[in-house]
């Protein structure tokens, strides 16, 4: 494998190799000693603390409370819901054992928490004034992985699952298009990650539910990668759990239920969808540090340092997470290929002749500026700006990525060329064979129906059957 | 058992049954469907949030990072730290099958993160540089409880749990009480709690540790409740995962740990520290509601409806959590009883003849004051201060209950009186057989030996013997 100095293989070279080590090397994540298992590093962390913290406010300030549930279930209830133990149980962790004992029912480590919430939902809710009950937690779940991926693929993994209960399908579909656009939102906003929303074909649908709703992302090598979920659950799980309300009119009905997770697997969207050769590249809104400072001084400069901590604490005060990289033993050239490397949008560099100047270097993480010499004064205005541009311009590449990666495919060999790098819309006949013969010839599948896409019938691109669902269906390979 | 009109047994009569009717009909928390579990409901939530952004802010302020293990460790791990294993061994759920198999080695659902983390740590450090590390994280750990009780002692809880690592042992030790001195901090002036901090005996230490620290509250009942521990783990960690740095000379040393931790047991003490027969009774810095305003009306009085969201959104902006209560079915005077019931510091009632004189009717939770009609528009002023003065009231009192049930007891009848009703400070000799005699006859054990304790010496008050520590030990019977 070819490396770069940093010891990360390039992204063009080998993209699985390059994410696998960048995550690593970045200090984003470990490999936790139990198989499958992840160490979230302090620099991953703050990045999901900050994603965390804008998504929460959104789910409250949508009328959402926050609360708890147990994270071990008894086998039992899984079984409740017919298709949901199907789906789930060839990934289950089952606790056998506790308290020096062989349990009487073995219990289930939480994969996602429908049946426990259904559980108390039914015990809370008995008239139409506990309507909706709107609850969202944030928990680890486990899912057993054979081909586990950091971040996109763990045994474990840290999420919020909302789940609600309303007394008809039209407040409970409100509700699931609600979270999809809450997703989406935070995908484009804070990620910079231009998602296309849509719904699920039958075959990709959460176990248990009727409608289940995605947001796609596109990675850097035109795979597609689902960064959220949101799904009508009918009442499917009402039934298997007897959440029923008395209506105004006294009559007893079944509750309608949702729900809908984001999970950790954001930050390995966020690292597949703006790294390139040099490293990981940070949306502003979402970056642990906005802006690293970086003095340049061989050691005891106090003048420099002093003027860099300075900078700091004035950029901080404007708003901007700002770090400042005084490790003594390390020189100017590897902190700024480290803070390259791990991502941070802007650098400043401060050295005796720039401080003499009154300005310091800046240096953007991605564009063909090169540095710049910036009044220190001046910075703590406009950094802001920058950020807001950097943001910007992520997301617009990202979006021109996605866009001129995407082929409206009307015969098969441009299907089949669009999905070896990239997305394809096509008309589909929505049987599962067809979307079976497609996956084994492409490795590609149906990722979903988009819900902007226009009206449209025809052949399905592969069999020729009348295509289904009213309009295109968006295809490509997925992680 | 007599019970008042909200069903719930009075505190006087069985304090247990009304801490358990309480926290359940409060809507802090349900029982959950697997034995000792606990669900957090959103009003539980809530508080434990406020103490959590608050804990968080002090960590990280001390430069602590967060960061996230995970749940599942080998069993094998565990074993490395003998009196870790021999101490944790009972309370273990074990996950021995995963997806459809059996594992080779069982995985063990974390009690706490030593283990996992130490095993990190020996991977991450290798400098004198490395350190300190300073590791946080905020988790859920399972511990095999055979009687649970909720918030006290539950199979599950949530709790951050601070994992650092030192050059030597006095930082370690600076370390450890720094901590200490955060919890007791937090307790003080955010629960109100006036906790008494020390060290615990040899018999009552962590597994595998070598210095525990305590905070411990006294509870209405007189009962210790130990609400937050850290420890000075020496190098037994170290030695048993080879957390090794290679000093500014070269040689090459293990490192000395620290382990801390704060529960939402918090939740449980703060219920019992200020609880009395009408309810809990919430400090207002962790309140989920400061202020619930109850609007008086028939029905479709728009005028007190809107005067009362009007007198809430000024409340909220002079950074006051408030709540309306506007249920349309209930009567203001089940509403006065159930915000009793659940803690709310303040009350304001607004009625249409309120409404004309331009004032509501405010009454305090505690307090021989009755109710008092406030000017509505100095509310929003006045309402911060009558929140500390508040605030201050509850931990007045909870120290001068502490105080009034603490004895200083020289003989042995005077102890076991004191610990009948509360705590009793007295000289002991220290040993286990003692020890365990004095808990078989009073059901009292060592809480701690505080740090403020004065120098004494002299007969241990059971036995005789010569003290150990070289101060009094503090007696109780405990949660």
């Amino acid at each position: 494998m070819a490396r770069d100095g940093r010891g990360v293989t390039a992204q063009s070279e080998d993209f699985a190799a390059w994410y696998n080590e960048l995550v690593v090397k970045a200090g984003l994540v470990d490999r936790g000693p139990a198989k499958g298992t992840m160490v979230i590093r302090p620099y991953g962390y703050r990045l999901w603390e900050r994603l965390q913290a804008e998504l929460d406010r959104r789910i409250k300030d949508t009328g959402h409370e926050n609360a708890y549930f147990p994270l071990l279930i008894p086998e039992s209830h899984l079984h409740r819901e017919a298709e949901h133990v199907e789906g789930f149980s060839p990934e289950l962790a089952v606790v056998t054992h506790a308290g020096g004992k062989e349990l009487e029912e073995p219990l289930v480590v939480r994969p996602t928490s429908e049946t426990i919430i259904g559980e108390m939902m039914a015990k809370w809710i008995t008239s139409h004034r506990d309507l909706p009950l709107l609850l969202n937690q944030w928990a680890n779940v486990v899912r057993w992985e054979l081909r586990p991926r950091m971040f996109l693929r763990t045994t474990e993994f840290l999420w919020q699952e909302g789940h609600t209960a309303h007394a008809d399908e039209a407040d409970a579909r409100r509700e699931t298009m609600l979270a999809l656009g809450i997703y989406q939102e935070v995908a484009r906003d804070l990620a910079a990650i231009p998602v296309v929303a849509g719904e699920k074909t039958p075959g990709e649908r959460f176990a248990g539910a009727v409608s289940t709703f995605t947001i796609e992302g596109m990675m850097r090598d035109g795979r597609a990668l689902q960064a959220g979920t949101s799904h009508y659950l009918g009442v499917n799980f009402a039934k298997a759990f007897g959440i029923r309300y008395t209506g105004e009119t006294g009559r007893e009905e079944f509750c309608h239920t949702t729900s809908w997770g984001m999970t950790t697997r954001m930050i390995g969207a966020i690292a597949m969808t703006h790294g390139d050769d040099q490293g990981l590249v940070f949306p502003p809104r979402l970056a642990p540090y906005q802006v690293v400072v970086v003095p340049i001084t061989r050691g005891g400069d106090t003048a420099v340092e002093e003027a860099a901590g300075d900078l700091a604490r004035r950029l901080r005060a404007a708003g901007v997470r700002t770090h400042v990289d005084d490790r003594p033993q390390l020189s100017p050239g590897f902190k700024y290929h480290e803070w390259e490397l791990r991502g941070v949008p802007v650098r400043l560099e401060l050295g005796p002749r720039d401080l003499a100047a009154e300005t310091a270097m800046l240096a953007k993480r991605l564009g063909d500026e090169g540095k710049q010499a910036v009044p220190l004064d001046s910075l703590p205005e406009v950094m802001p700006g920058i950020l807001t541009e950097f943001q910007a311009f992520l997301l617009a590449r990202a979006t021109e990525f996605r866009d001129s990666h995407t082929v409206e495919a009307a015969t098969w060999p441009d299907f089949a060329d669009a999905v070896s790098t990239g997305w394809a819309r096509a008309l589909h006949c929505g049987t599962r064979a067809c979307e079976e013969d497609i996956k084994s010839l492409t490795a590609a599948g149906p990722r979903c129906v988009p819900l902007d896409g226009e009206a449209a019938h025809g052949p399905c691109v592969r069999c020729g059957a009348s295509s289904a669902y009213g309009k295109q269906v968006l295809f490509g390979r997925a992680y």
